[in-house]
């Protein structure tokens, strides 16, 4: 396995690329190799390049550009908007968000968030390692906290939201039920995409905390036209499991996971 | 919140139900309960019954089952078949698979497998303690670890199985593509949807270790009438990535999570 390796900075056949002290510590300590050994690189700007490691110092460490291994594409522009959760779920959101190809995540502070220490370059660093090796050619920035009530008022109209409305029928029922019920994310999905012709629109996916988004947090996202509700099935799912399956499922109906 | 628990035993109106040692420590300890505090019971057959602590001494403890909450449903029969990963990772997909709703987990030592220890027990439950949290009226055993080449030997071919191919085209390449391309998932479920009209027929899904399937093991399993092969998108996804997304996606195709 060639190690991939994210470089903020410019690419191009021939240029020294210089390396970070963690990027020195994991291809030296963690992955074992020496100078001559081959590196894939990205910037998130000019694709891929094969590289070659000139200098592994004991802090610094060098590569020499080569050839261009693959072309930059574009990515869906999916945002994930998630309530932080607890140190574990938290990571594994940002992990596989990542994965499965989110351009962005923003930690949302809701009524119902207990809110963690939230750690933003530790995090930036779990989505760097993840883009590295599911093989994409950028890294997603993970964004300073927002609160909810400041997301809808910064909303800008042309983004579509996807709002995984996971509190069940039960406060649906308190409030007479009147914003209709959530219908199966699937059917969303697929409507959308039969009138948007396949089409990409920017789109955003925003879910929710342990405890769900409260009856008046449900409430305003309903009565927004650039809200869409849906249900990820019968079952309670985990903050971090809904936020997988939701990104999973718009990747497939309407992201990059159509083409094959 | 009403704590959920799993009763291995008969359940019904008026009939004490024993607790297990661990269940009296997760009461007690873990969430502070105390006689007379609620409960809701489940065993996989009758359904979810209320019922209230009536005893919790040092290691056991008795509840007093009341009123049937809910009917017990019949769930898809789809059985996750995994080739298992090291300890993180393979606790992600055993948690997250129920969630999800698979009906039956078992473990699948392929060729390229790097085999931990696996402690079933352990295994079984996480998958106890996510049923319990996620709603479910049963439980999914987890199996013990089967064979690649056994797998395939025993098979009964009215199950039909989705074989998430993440290898990528690389070796594909290597042996002609004679097999032809794997479809994108979501192409493929929907197009099984439209010949079934909705019916749902047993399923499985087959997802394989970090390092994939051997082109050997990807040419026996495209061969296969009861097999169909699908990608998981452009990017590379880590195996528990790959078993979520899988069974979200069967789900929302062919399965319960089509209901509102």
């Amino acid at each position: 396995m060639i190690p991939r390796l994210y470089i903020d900075g410019p690419l191009h056949s021939g240029l020294p690329a210089p390396l970070t002290a963690e990027q020195v510590h994991y291809l030296k300590n963690v992955l074992r190799r020496q100078e001559g050994d081959e590196l894939r690189l990205f910037n998130g700007e000019d694709g891929e390049f094969a590289a070659r490691i000139v200098e592994l110092k004991k802090k610094t460490g060098a590569a020499q550009v080569g050839e261009q291994t693959r072309d930059q594409e574009a990515e869906p522009d999916l945002v994930l908007y998630f309530a932080p959760v607890k140190r574990g779920p938290l990571e594994t959101i940002v992990q596989k968000a990542v994965e499965v190809g989110a351009a962005r995540l923003v930690p949302v502070i809701t009524e119902r968030t207990i809110a963690p220490k939230l750690n933003i370059a530790r995090l930036q660093a779990i989505a760097t390692e993840a883009a590295e090796q599911c093989g994409r050619l950028n890294v997603p920035s993970v964004g300073e906290p927002i609160k909810f009530a400041a997301l809808l008022k910064t909303w800008t109209e042309d983004r579509r939201l996807l709002f995984c409305d996971e509190a069940g029928d039960e406060e649906e029922k308190e409030w007479g039920g009147r914003e209709g019920r959530a219908e199966p994310v699937l059917d969303v999905l697929k409507s959308i995409d039969s009138k948007t012709d396949g089409g990409v629109e920017p789109w955003a996916i925003l879910t929710g905390p342990e405890g769900g988004f409260s009856p008046g947090e449900r409430r305003e996202l309903r009565a927004k036209s650039y809200v869409t509700a849906a249900t990820l099935g019968p079952r309670i799912l985990r903050a971090d499991t809904a936020a997988i399956a939701a990104l999973v499922l718009w990747q497939a109906a309407l992201g990059d996971w159509r083409r094959s």
